[in-house]
């Protein structure tokens, strides 16, 4: 899976409200996502907040786990965030990722939700995309705080399905909609 | 689902260096946890602690979002976190779960593990064997810190097969694997 990137975005993101707004940084988020971003063996994991000192608060945990008593104490978490990218915005993630490519060969964006939208794709035609288009890398979005604001969820490429279980609920954290997705995507059975 | 119970384990398990232990309770895990419970349909989900100071702190932490201010700031919080079931043992769940059953339909357990056993059955399996036998109560249990003690394994009907991504690094969080585990159990994809 070295062609799917993972955004985690703080801004814009919807509040409880409805509102735009910026979310803060949770540790959790930084430490579970990428060790999954670790085991499932994506291409990289940009942290996006606009806010400079919540980018600080970042490189100093990252600092932490990766160079300080974290380091020898946890070597495995040292494996996972020292794999964290820090940016402003989106775009500066996408512009990362475009560097040395041929426009039409840039960087497609999939935005995830947990409404459903008249264009959501499900994840299994997600996962065939990535597999016929192995040479092109794939931006992942998932929202903190309440969710994607719409300018987001409208300028990208596409729209992944909601998680949905059995029941009457679908709230789930960041960071279980971003264990799922990831296994759904790249998910193989070997066992009997 | 309403034939599968989460039980989220802080004894016996092992800590780093491979020693039994009893873990502090991580308030994340009951947020996460029980949210996925409610999204996927669950029977239940227990905490379970031989510590009784930890045992009155997720009471509390219960209390404030289905009773105090969290109820009404955030009610989809309250619908997770009111079904957690708070336990001294893990006899005591199997014991809550038997009331009522005759014994030869008594509840099986499964562990779940980040290392293969020799007995390790495959994720597909389970989910036959859940829909195969829809009156049984089914134990899922979840291990924190190091994971789950040899005793618990040993004791265990079932042991679960480690979630692997496609590289060399298996360190998910339980909240990610507890995530994994139960979509791998259920999913279905109804969106082209």
């Amino acid at each position: 899976m070295h062609n799917l990137h993972l955004a985690l975005i703080h801004h814009p993101v919807l509040n409880k409200n409805g509102r735009t707004i910026t979310s803060a940084v949770t540790n959790l988020d930084l430490h579970d996502i990428s060790r999954l971003a670790r085991t499932y063996g994506v291409g990289s994991f940009s942290v996006v907040t606009p806010l400079l000192d919540q980018r600080q608060l970042v490189g100093n945990l990252i600092g932490h786990w990766t160079r300080g008593a974290g380091a020898t104490y946890n070597p495995k978490r040292k494996q996972a965030l020292e794999a964290i990218a820090v940016r402003e915005t989106l775009e500066e993630v996408i512009t990362g990722l475009s560097a040395g490519i041929a426009a039409t060969a840039g960087p497609v964006t999939v935005a995830t939700s947990a409404r459903r939208h008249d264009r959501s794709i499900g994840h299994d035609r997600l996962r065939q995309m990535l597999r016929d288009s192995e040479n092109r890398p794939w931006v992942l979005m998932f929202g903190t705080a309440w969710g994607l604001a719409d300018s987001v969820l409208e300028q990208a490429d596409y729209i992944l399905a909601p998680i949905r279980g059995h029941a009457d609920y679908n709230h789930l954290s960041v960071r279980s909609a971003a264990a799922i997705i990831l296994d759904r995507l790249t998910h193989n059975d070997p066992l009997p």
